[in-house]
């Protein structure tokens, strides 16, 4: 037993995992081997989820059944949407709608009973939540606004059909595109925080829906998956502020405010996610006929590195993509659980394949020997 | 960073806490300094939630205030039973229904939106999860056999409310005490893996809904929470047998099966709660006139002690202790979360004060460099 406190875990390694190595050093992302930027051009999101669950990229006959083996998991029950509507009229924080009615998704899922060592079913329901997600968002989404759900169409690609439902309009090839290229992104990034509470959870050999709502739980929190919601703020704010992006954010760092979006626990160079998402913000920038948001990003990238030696990470860049886009600001952490639980589902099953209890020690710092008096004579 | 792999944490020091402490190997346990037998001799649960809460036990005047407070909190939204009922009537696993309930209590709690380092809001939101798990948890019960939710008592104590909510009647004082020495001896126990996923949740400033809720699912798995009810299950089906408990504990072994509520992570010796709850069957069963479950069990404890040199854990004779009270088998590990909330709690903001994102990593052993085909070409 080692005495040494490590608190964070800061490079503990808890585990092995085939599914994606970060070099942060070089920069670098990799799933099962294949560089996040051939994924980012080539593969679709749906060839992605097979990639990290099965093992390898599908060839074109899996890859159509496990299309239409998702395609075929989209609706979700009565009673979900009830609940849904429920917490839109309450006005519910967007991450938490989602942890309640992904948690609430085991009801009526047929193989819930299923221990979570039988791993076809576990990937069953991994399917059925994966494909679910978008649905229940955009239901949300709307509902929240007044209007009603759209229901999911069948011949859209998961993240066009995502888009649909949620402005009940076909998106544009750009726009699908796009999005497509962010679900690939996000799917997966080593052992974060939220990927890790999913293993926690999953250590006791829980079932896969309890994991998937740690994992939504912990990404809710600022310090993780909070943070590209928060770049957007910040962009605006500096826009509706009197200042230049620059001097708005010089003036931030003088009031010890935090520039949301740069630094990272494992990269020391620009995250390659914020690489490619960069370039997407800039396209639809230019088909939208005006580059504002993303030059207020590349300012700011600029001023950070040279003053503060900080990199952005994919939160910065995501923030100026999902706006250019037209998705609601409070929507986009709720993106990024819809594309992570691709990396959720594999890593708990993963981990449970050969399983241990997560269970460390804290070490006690409190009073030792207190006496105990009774209440009245405290 | 070491490179050392550290598969389940354990004995790794993640944190320092002032809340419990185990020995091991001296079957000791403490809440901030006290003992656990004084604790579940002397003090009631609500005097365990303040002393873990705000560091010492209350004089009486606080304790009134505070248990004032926490009775106001007993009743659930019309939204969050409507919920429950669709649970109830899609046949919801307990503690699926208790994850998506307490994850749906947010939408409904005034301090929600609160950041998670305002350790007042906190508390104040884990003085209303604390106080509204009983009432999910009755209702759940009630209505998944047609009956009606019994509204919350404000002249019971904590313990004695949940008993008459199930029920619908006023437990005796026998009952009374023995549930609430439960929650006693459930309420914190180091960082066992739910306690620590709440920690993780808990630790990317997410709210206390999501930490708790993390714990939950946790707590869920088989090899934590679970373990109660399987032991039930396991007396039940000896005596269902026509063996003695001892040749039937004989004969599973030599199926290979594990026989349930022995052995510990952390303890060597017998587990102190194990001791103390073993009494309270002990006296339970004698109330009744009949004392078979806790005759089987201290049969079983003895052999497996000698044959296996395994030593009974909490959950060995809290499954005789409830049973006796009549409480359904699949209740146990909701109970358990039900108490243990009290330490979820207490851990996730002990943790906050002085806060770092958990973040371990994995050993990567997937493929490295693989060439991106087309999937028309693979």
């Amino acid at each position: 037993m080692t005495e040494e406190l490590q608190k964070g875990l800061e490079g503990v390694l808890v585990a092995e995992s085939e599914l994606s190595e970060i070099d942060g050093d070089e920069g670098r992302l990799i799933y099962r081997g294949y560089g996040i930027e051939d994924l980012a051009k080539h593969a679709s999101y749906e060839e992605v989820i097979y990639l990290l669950w099965y093992g390898e990229l599908p060839d074109a006959e899996e890859l159509d059944s496990f299309t239409d083996s998702m395609v075929a998991e989209r609706s979700v029950a009565e009673d979900i949407l009830d609940t849904v509507g429920q917490l839109a009229a309450a006005d519910e924080n967007p991450m938490a709608a989602l942890r309640t009615a992904v948690s609430m998704l085991s009801a009526f899922d047929p193989d819930a009973d299923e221990p979570a060592t039988d791993e076809d079913a576990t990937l069953r329901k991994g399917r059925r939540i994966t494909a679910k997600i978008p649905t229940i968002l955009a239901a949300f989404a709307r509902m929240r606004d007044g209007d009603d759900p759209v229901a999911p169409r069948e011949d859209l690609s998961h993240a066009a059909n995502f888009l649909y439902m949620l402005n009940d309009e076909e998106p544009d090839d750009v726009l699908a595109e796009t999005f497509d290229t962010a679900l690939v992104l996000h799917a997966d990034h080593g052992l974060n925080a939220s990927t890790f509470s999913a293993m926690v959870t999953a250590s006791t050999l829980s079932d896969l829906h309890s994991a998937v709502t740690s994992a939504i739980g912990t990404l809710k929190g600022p310090l993780h998956g909070g943070a590209n919601q928060d770049v957007m703020q910040m962009l605006k704010e500096a826009d509706d502020s009197d200042r230049d992006p620059i001097g708005w954010v010089e003036n931030a760092l003088e009031e010890g405010r935090r520039v949301s979006g740069f630094g990272h626990r494992v990269y020391t160079v620009k995250d390659p996610r914020a690489e490619i998402l960069g370039e997407r913000s800039q396209e639809l920038g230019e088909a939208a006929g005006t580059s504002k948001w993303y030059e207020y990003s590349t300012k700011i990238e600029e001023y950070m590195l040279e003053e503060k030696g900080l990199a952005p990470n994919v939160d910065f860049y995501s923030a100026s993509t999902y706006y250019q886009m037209g998705i609601p600001i409070d929507i986009y952490t709720p993106i990024f659980a819809m594309s992570r639980s691709a990396g959720w589902i594999a890593h708990a099953a993963e981990y449970v394949e050969d399983n241990r209890l997560i269970r460390p020690r804290a070490r006690y710092t409190g009073p030792e020997d207190q006496q105990f008096v009774d209440v009245d004579e405290r």
